[in-house]
Formats: C-alpha cells, structure tokens, sequence
C-alpha cells in the first residue's frame, strides 16, 4: 500500500483536477491576449477560475491575481508593500514562524535599512498579540503573518491583528497557503494581501494567486506586457489558472480530514513515545499533525516508514533540502534533540481510513525498531 | 479547415510534449525539496529537463535556471544585474523595439536615476552596431539586446554586440524567446544571460528559463526556500519544466518551415497588394512573416480571416490588447496608416503545406473584398 501523508509540501491532483488539466493542455491553446477565437477561449476559462476562486474567500475577481505560486506572492506582497508605502514609515512586523518566503524577503529589507520586529510564537506556535501590540506604533507600515503555519498547523489570529487597523495605518499580509479551502476563509480574508497556492490543494505547481484588497497600494513585482490589469505581466498559466478553479470547485471534506488526523494521532500515541505538537482539538488545521518522536531520529523514521510506501516528511519540504534546524519547531521551544525527532504528517483529499490504519501499524512497528 | 498562424504568441502542444504533461501530471507528483522517494523521482525529471535544455543551448545545465516564463526571466535579468552592479556605473542600453517585459524594466530603472540609451533600428528591424559603439562607455553597466524579434522576426546581431567585452566591461543579455530552437544558438548564446519561454516553442504557458553564465553577477528576483540553487525560490513547475524539455527534445525542422513562409509570402504577394517587412531572404527567423497590406484595416482583416478560420495577429498578443500602436512597427519607419495594415502571421511545428494553400486563398479572396 502507498499512503501520501506528505501533503503539506504538495499534493496529487484529484481525478477531476488531471481530467481539466488534460483537457485544456489539449483544447485551450491560445493566449488570452490574441484577440481572435482561441484567444477569447483562453481567456474564458481564466476568467471562470478567477471568479470560482474569489467567491470562495469572498473577495471581488477584481481584487485576484494570478502569480507563479505563493512563493512570488509573498514577494510581491512584502517588496510591494514595503516600497510602495516606505515615505510613511519604516517598521514593519513579521513572526519568527513564517515561510521562507517572506522571512527571507524581510531579511533583505533589513539590510536595507528598515526596521523589523519578528514576533515570537508561544509552545502553540502562535504569536504573543500583546507584544505585537506594545511594538506596534505610528511608524508601523506593513505586517506580515501566516495563516497556518506550514510546520505546525497552528492557526494565527489574523481578525484580531486586522482590528489593529482601526488606530494604526499598516498593511496586513498573509500568507493563507496551507489556510485555503482548510479553514473558514472568514478566520484570514481581512487581510489586506492574501497568498494562495495551487499544489498545496491539488492543483498545479506552478501556479499561485495573490488577493489585493481594494485601496492597497502595492508595487508589481514583474513588469512587462500589462497582465492582470497591469499588477503581473507575463502570459498566463492558463492550464494552471484552471486546475487551481477546478481544486476549489470540489469541496474539501474537512470533518472526514479532521477525523483521519484525529485516529492518526490517537493511534500514534497509543503505541509510540512521543509529543503531540500544537494540537489542541480543532484549535489547528485538520490536515497537519506535528509529532516528536522521543529518542528517535526522524529523518530515520522517515525513511523506514518510505520503505513501507509511507510518505512524510521531517520539518518542511520547501526547505528540508536546504537549511539545517527547523526555525519553526525550535520558535515553539523544542530542544534540539526534539526538533531532530519530529515527523510532520500531512492529509489531502486522496487519503483513506484504511491507509490511515496502515500508517499507524507501521509507524508503531518502526518506531519500535528504532527505539 | 482551421489554420493556427500565430505561432509567435502562443502554441498549441504537440502530441508527444502533451502525452508528458498528461503523464507527469497523474503520475510525478512529489515536491522535488522532498526526501523521500516521490521526491526524487520528481526532481529526477526536473534534472533531466534542464539537462536537455541546456545542451540544446551549449551552455552547462548549472547555469539554467527556471522561471515562470520569460516575463520573470528578462526582470530578473534586467534588475538583477543592474543592481549587482551599479556601484561599476549608471549606463545602460536596450534598443527600441524590445519587449514590453525588458522595455518597462528599463522604463523604471530611468525614472530611479539610472541613464538609458534605446538603440534606433533601421528599415530592417537591426540596430546600428556604430551608435551602439558610440554610445558604449565605460560607465555601461548592461546591454540587453533581443536576439530575434517578436513582430518582425528580425535577428540581432549578438554576436557583434558580445564582441565589446574585450573592451568594456558589461552584462550582455538577449531575450531569445522567438529565437530559441527557430535559429542557430551559436547566433545569441555568447550572451552572458539568455531569457527562454516554454509556451513559444510547444511547451506549456507558465514555464521558461533564464541562462546564466557562470561569473555573472545577478541579483535574484524572488526569495525564499533557496530553490534553483537560491538563485529562484518557489517550488518548481514540474509538469512545466518537463514540458518544456520535451518540447526541446523535438527538433525544429527549420528548413520545411522556411519554405512554408516563402510559399506563404510569394502566395500573398502574388494575389495582394502588400509589402513585406524585414524579410531578406534567410535572413529573418524563419516562422514569422509581418506584412502590410495596402488601404487594409489589419484587425478587419484578421477577424475577416477568422471567420474562415485562420488565426493571426496584428503586433503582438503580448500587448495586442492594451497598448496602442505597435512600437516596433513605428520603430522601422512604419506609417500610421502601414502599421494599421499590418498583419503578422507565425509559423509552428503543426503546421502543414495544405494548411498555407488554404490560408493563401482565404487571405487573397478577403484582401480583395476589403479593398
């Protein structure tokens, strides 16, 4: 049996998702911007994604922009924030917690001479609302805070930060990747930019989206021939605009996720030693589960269980290559040892009780082994 | 019969690249950052991707680097390196019939203080080598010079221009979307970064790449997990990187296109009464042909055309719809009232002898009606 517990870092496409994909890479060839036939066509079902998915954040399509993924949406977020907005001030505000695609872009920024205050998170991995509260000040222009964490699942209060905009004027940003279609969009779509992927949800990589609210001043990031409405040149993904409509169309079933996690986890700490990380029922995302196995090593784990066609993956896939120690797990306090024990399980659409049965006897078998 | 000649803005797939994009599509669904076997398997396909790209192009595939089309790839190229490299001096040349993605790159760094010389073109759509040698000082930081043109099909003598670096010391780039696979690469890949397209060529819409020669100092565009050796963050587009390698892999029959459009140009101007632009035999790329029709209105013409269904353009689809005149047409001397004649048609892999018969009629029975 194969079991994909590794959606988080992407996901498949649905059967209907591929049989889009087939489709339009066959029949929609054209490009949106001919004026003729085919061109029209492409810009149909473009248009016809946009509109699906701005109705499901409750936002106008006017105010959707399709991108490359979330990763050029959090750049053109933070950088087209931030330059658009820096003759009113030059402090702006992130967690400690956030996607390397934006803690990376306010890196540069404080190279640059702006100043930044990372937010710490609590052992839930969410943000301490009174110290953003006591940094926040006349000179704050722009915030940026993650939905979901992408390691934890941990949900930010994106509303309460938003109420914030009442005595202050800054831009709110976040990033919604591992949010979208898992959790209510009203608990984020206050924010004022709002990053979206496609391959988180069974859709394309390739493809992501950003939402502009009306009235925010944001630079582009990427000029040219004056696509979507002149905020992202370049011709558009229409294969991939369209398997991201196709992935909202068809719902998310979150209770039947949440109940898969909920039986993972229980049936994890029935027969393993180990820490559940920020939990706390139905307080997180119902598709993450963060486990620290105790006196295990997980990138060991992980490859044992792949041995037995279990897919997971230790801290995050975007940069699990690339960097060392997670940030995110040691931002909650875990103890390095912790942190070199932890296995992230992630759920998607495709996933079954049977496999979620099947990854719980061989995660209880291995862990065993190792111990 | 249906008769695809706008091959410049966009193209349909062939069979084999869209049996890859239906096979990755179900199959190749792992995040290449992932470590676990559908990881690998899906940077394996990645790998193999760049390598083809890159062999193609003579350059070493540890210089290629994707990106979400060639929009990205010349901003990247265009700020990248100017900001690398501005403290060597504040000059920097392009010609004037550009792309809009390099031409408003250009337009923002003028506004921020940087020194901008546009290149003229003569009547054959070629910059003066002598003004851009008498332009050049040792300030020039960057010359970004397009390889063919997308209008007119005009190719750039690169080569000449890559010449000036034994005596001054700048970045050279060359967007060679309407050149790449249609014309020799010895013609443009002496360039230090090259900007390439999927979507030209019979790949997907989405996908593209930017070649950089080792030693050249460019600055990324979008930051984040360090993905493409930290020079492009964003989880790669899979199914699109593929695609675009198996496009490559495909040859160009250049010389089968090539007769193609001599039939198609002798046919036109057999029964119309047109001029021809920047043709000289052999001497343009080979699948694009701009002719000006005489006391024609180009866009009633080509709906004309539509209707027995033949697709063309006027100018280019990249900003068919937004911008007014075409620049380029003005830039070689056009008229107001040539430039409004002007169609251009565009050849692709798919098209057929049988196909330019029926076009050649169409075209010549609606350019007498409209007469």
């Amino acid at each position: 049996m194969e079991v994909y517990l590794d959606n988080a870092a992407t996901t498949a496409l649905t059967k209907d998702v591929l049989e889009e994909v087939k489709f339009v890479s066959e029949k929609i060839y054209g490009n949106p911007s001919s004026m003729h036939k085919l061109g029209v066509e492409a810009e149909k079902v473009v248009k016809s994604a946009r509109e699906k998915i701005a109705t499901s954040l409750s936002v106008s399509p006017s105010e959707l922009f399709f991108t490359s993924g979330a990763t050029e949406s959090d750049n053109t977020a933070v950088f087209g924030s931030v330059y658009a907005n820096s003759r009113k001030g030059n402090h702006i505000i992130t967690s400690k917690i956030e996607h390397p695609a934006v803690l990376m872009c306010f890196d540069k920024l404080e190279r640059e001479g702006f100043n930044v205050t990372y937010l710490d998170v609590d052992s839930d991995g969410i943000i301490d609302m009174e110290q953003l509260k006591s940094v926040i000040n006349e000179k704050t222009i722009f915030i940026s805070v993650m939905a979901v964490n992408n390691e934890l699942g941990s949900i930010q209060p994106i509303r309460e930060i938003a109420k914030l905009k009442k005595k202050y004027d800054f831009i709110l940003h976040t990033d919604a990747v591992q949010a979208y279609t898992k959790i209510p969009e009203s608990l984020y779509n206050m924010a004022d930019l709002i990053s979206l992927s496609g391959h988180k949800i069974h859709a394309l990589k390739g493809v992501g989206a950003l939402v502009v609210r009306q009235g925010t001043k944001v630079n582009p990031l990427i000029l040219g021939g004056g696509h979507e409405s002149g905020f992202r040149s370049g011709t558009e993904n229409v294969v991939g605009i369209v398997s991201l409509g196709k992935a909202v169309e068809e719902k998310w079933d979150k209770e039947r996720i949440a109940e898969l996690r909920e039986k993972l986890k229980s049936g994890i700490e029935e027969n393993c030693d180990v820490k559940v990380n920020c939990y706390h029922d139905g307080e997180s995302a119902p598709h993450i589960l963060s486990v620290t196995f105790n006196g295990i090593r997980g990138e060991v784990l992980m490859h044992a269980l792949e041995a037995r066609g279990i897919y997971v993956s230790t801290g995050s896939a975007c940069h699990s290559n690339r960097f060392g120690e997670s940030h995110v797990l040691s931002a909650i306090g875990l103890s390095k040892n912790e942190i070199g024990g932890t296995i992230r399980f992630s759920l998607g659409k495709l996933n079954t009780e049977a496999e979620i049965d099947y990854a719980i006897e061989c995660i209880a078998m291995e862990a065993k082994k190792l111990k």
